[in-house]
């Protein structure tokens, strides 16, 4: 028999496969022609809580995977060496003053705002970061350590539109914004709120960031970001963090509690806002996330070697930085090295150079010893094929690469303009399935199962066998997004594919969605705080 | 500025970004307003040479990758030591006498058919199998290597069904057969034809293997598969080979020219037709590829360890069979090990337990030295973003295996039921995408760049950069399916999503489609094969 003619023999054969006496099955077959919201195979596995979905719990995963290494030792010398010789010979551009006086103290070379450092020096200082640190959220069960074989994923950050299904492409709004939290929420699988999962410009700027983290604390109980854009944004959204996890000042410094990213405007430049914020969060004992923005061919050589070498470059002289201003403080390499389309200058991602540019990121980090940032990107402008391969490509990337902060693990599209609910759901599906991946492997004599292939013999089948029924119900990762049906039940239920199942889950996650728990106290404190800020006119919008 | 305010400040600093001014983005906005066939962005690469798409020139990859190994070397033994233990305890059924003759000759305690294998007397058997080996057809410069740190890609094979956007699923017809082969010679980065791309069910079954590998062997100078299903099949196959290749008989047995596959009848079954070709293909000196059929929880334990172990020994006793027929037979270690849907028995594809019992069967090949195929499978009925992450993740897992044959490596829908015209395309991409990531990255002097990252400054671009401008256009890979436009001139082009475009691309490329060239007094003798074995009636079909 071919293999097509075992695949449908195993169809006929299988004892389970009978479409009319599997209540699973004939509920589905049910709940899709209903239309139900829930739909499709979502429906099968609702769980008992009334969520959407059966997903797996919270449980940041570990990776056991020895990471890809496309380069040698010697390469990640010669990288490593080229960075020093851009920090020294070149220079990199500080256009913050108060940074620059830092580093002219502490015996950097400067020029205006160029700055030059020793590798020395520079080396002296990266070795004092920590290599693994813990990042507390308001719920300490939702901690998350970033380092060693961890991996954790946030969700989309930062883009300006939104879409869904039915609306395209549309600018971010706070409804939108509201709506993203609470998947970023509801999914195990995000384990970090990253930046706004859309930016809501019906919120005037100067007060943007009050009623956003208002939401992002309320509606969340995971670790959160805020933006280093202006001093009044980054200190609001600390004070903000403390006040939120019930803490005073000295015990919200000792620890980390949130984080930032900042990015550096590459090439070889590193701007005032973000520096601001990148020292006031080292000053309070919170990690930055340094996230050069080198994509190769238009800030950063069109060589995937020269563009690491120039991000590395960048990112570790902010490293020096904040180990300056305070000895230890957590950090983390950041990567954003992709190629762009030399056609038309559009950044590309998923791409060949994005995973191997990861994982050469991933060489350098070990060799200086910090945990590393990034992304599940995507050029597609819709959550078609190519998106999903472009993701499954970056994600890949992330897991070979030894990536311990994912940034955008879900709902990216168009390079970060728009945030899709329904890539939203996909995404989170193809980290649920990554999560589980991450599980180990157990090879002992009870999964061995001689005894039981023994039993089984040639003639008989192991769905019944007893060794099967004791291990189904957990023995395999169960997607809540896949159609695993035939292709004439999927016609029958109205072949709908998987963008609109997608469309069906975030819509009944969102309908389902309730807030965590948090101290009415702290609440109404948040809520003052908001007030007060609002008076006194929010933050300048002229950064 | 967050790296959403980066990315929109590239796209507008960026001088290449101006859809104005760019001749190919004008070029692929016209003919997407067009409609013309190739349409979109595949219109900006067409090939001088009138293809449909640029693609990537013929050249199997060489996979420069450590594995990924799920399982350490104590597991490795444990699972050869149960394989033993089933070989040795529980036996194996041979359903084919000769075969068992064979084996009690050579030793093995026999049972009816249930044959048992001693683990000493088994691994010098499959000690005489080669490493690696090399496959030529009938143009030897499409030559394959089958092996070492080579990876090679197949098209799907055996659906009984086929599919396109406009038809949805049908019967598999000779005409569909014809297009898909056409695709399989078309697309460089297919490097062998496995199984009928589809089942022509419209061609008799005692003379469809005439039909078909004629079609094969003038249709593609590419390495071609031949089933063993029955002995008339097989050696008409064989002799068809010969002839296509202008061979003596012992030329033609020197080497492998072509090569079957054969699959098991898990749990613990050889069936007739498929030990009698493989040994008549042991015979004639062609590799076989042993691919036992064990999904977890049907056909094989519920457990990976067990189902592994279960899938090694059903694979090495036919090894050892053909090692006895003629040492140093060519074989492949072959894979199938998967998981099925607890709920509905459906076979299950690029899931995490795919990938781990795939990487898990790269251990277990390379411990018995034998090279090793798995499969690019998908479970989903469309080619929508399931099929795509599933895909992508059973094309991780062959790569991240040390897998050497990919078979099914573009059009598989629905557990192997379905080819599907569109995935075919969109697969392609994703191996192309895979193909250039294995290329070697290098680090020296040129491409550290920190000449032109010192010129350029932190005020310049690089697009423009000396540097840039030498190796813009090879510098990356170059997709033929994506659309990195931005979502504006996708809405204006129509919003053709990736399915659509791999629509126009498969029906350009057949459109284009120009046979390799082949000697007329060779096609001539094939043809007359074809009209002499017709006459006398083909092949049974009462196997």
């Amino acid at each position: 028999m071919t293999e097509a003619n075992r695949m449908a023999d195993n169809q006929v054969k299988n004892p389970a496969n009978t479409a009319d006496n599997s209540p699973a099955r004939a509920g589905a077959d049910t709940e899709a022609r209903k239309g139900g919201r829930s739909g499709g195979r979502s429906g099968n596995r609702r769980s008992k809580a009334g969520g959407a979905i059966t997903q797996l719990a919270w449980k940041p995963p570990v990776n056991p995977d020895r990471p890809v290494e496309p380069i040698d030792e010697g390469a990640v010398l010669r990288i490593h060496d080229a960075a020093m010789r851009i920090l020294e010979e070149t220079g990199i551009h500080f256009m913050n003053d108060e940074a620059v006086r830092i580093l002219k103290a502490a015996g950097c070379k400067t020029d205006g705002q160029c700055v030059y450092m020793d590798r020395d020096f520079l080396m002296e200082l990266v070795a004092k970061a920590p290599a693994q640190f813990t990042i507390t959220p308001r719920d300490a069960s939702r901690a998350i350590t970033i380092g060693g074989n961890h991996i954790v994923f946030g969700n989309v950050s930062s883009p300006p539109n939104f879409s869904t299904m039915e609306s395209g492409k549309q600018p971010g709004t706070q409804a939108a914004f509201r709506d993203l939290m609470k998947l970023t929420q509801a999914f195990n699988c995000i384990h970090f709120a990253g930046g706004y999962p859309v930016e809501p410009i019906d919120i005037h700027a100067s007060v943007r960031h009050l009623d956003c983290l208002f939401d992002k604390i309320t509606l969340s109980d995971k670790v959160i970001h805020a933006y280093a854009l202006g001093t009044e944004r980054i200190e609001d959204g600390m004070d903000m963090v403390r006040i939120g996890s019930g803490l005073t000042e000295e015990e919200f410094q000792s620890r980390p509690h949130m984080y930032t990213n900042i990015n550096s405007v590459s090439p070889l430049k590193h701007d005032w806002p973000m520096l601001d914020g990148a020292m006031r969060l080292a000053r309070r004992g919170q990690p930055v996330v340094i996230s050069p923005f080198t994509l190769a061919g238009a800030m950063a050589p069109v060589t995937l070697a020269g563009a690491v070498a120039l991000s590395v470059a960048e990112c570790l002289c902010v490293v020096a930085l904040l180990q300056i201003i305070r000895p230890g403080a957590p950090v983390v390499m950041g990567t954003f090295t992709s190629n762009v389309d030399m056609k038309s200058g559009a950044p590309a991602f998923g791409t060949p150079e994005y995973i191997r540019a990861t994982q050469m990121h991933g060489q350098m980090a070990r060799y200086y010893k910090l945990p590393m940032r990034a992304s599940n990107a995507c050029a597609s402008v819709v959550p078609d094929a190519q998106a999903t391969w472009e993701s499954a490509f970056s994600l890949w990337a992330c897991l070979s690469s030894g990536t311990h902060m994912v940034y955008h693990g879900a709902g990216w599209l168009e390079g970060g303009l728009i945030a899709s609910y329904e890539k939203f759901v996909i995404d989170c599906e193809m980290i649920q399935h990554l999560s589980h991946y991450m599980e180990p492997v157990p090879v002992d004599d009870d999964t061995l199962a001689f005894d039981a292939i023994a039993e089984i013999g040639p003639f008989g089948h192991y769905f019944g066998g007893e060794h099967t029924q004791a291990r189904y119900e957990t023995a395999f990762y169960s997607p809540f997004l896949s159609d695993w049906r035939n292709y004439e039940a999927y016609e029958l239920g109205g072949s709908v594919d998987t963008t609109a199942r997608a469309n069906r889950i975030w819509k009944q996650m969102i309908a389902d969605f309730e807030a965590p728990a948090l101290d009415v106290a702290i609440r109404d404190e948040l809520a003052d705080f908001v007030t007060r800020r609002k008076a006194e006119g929010g933050a300048p919008t002229d950064f």
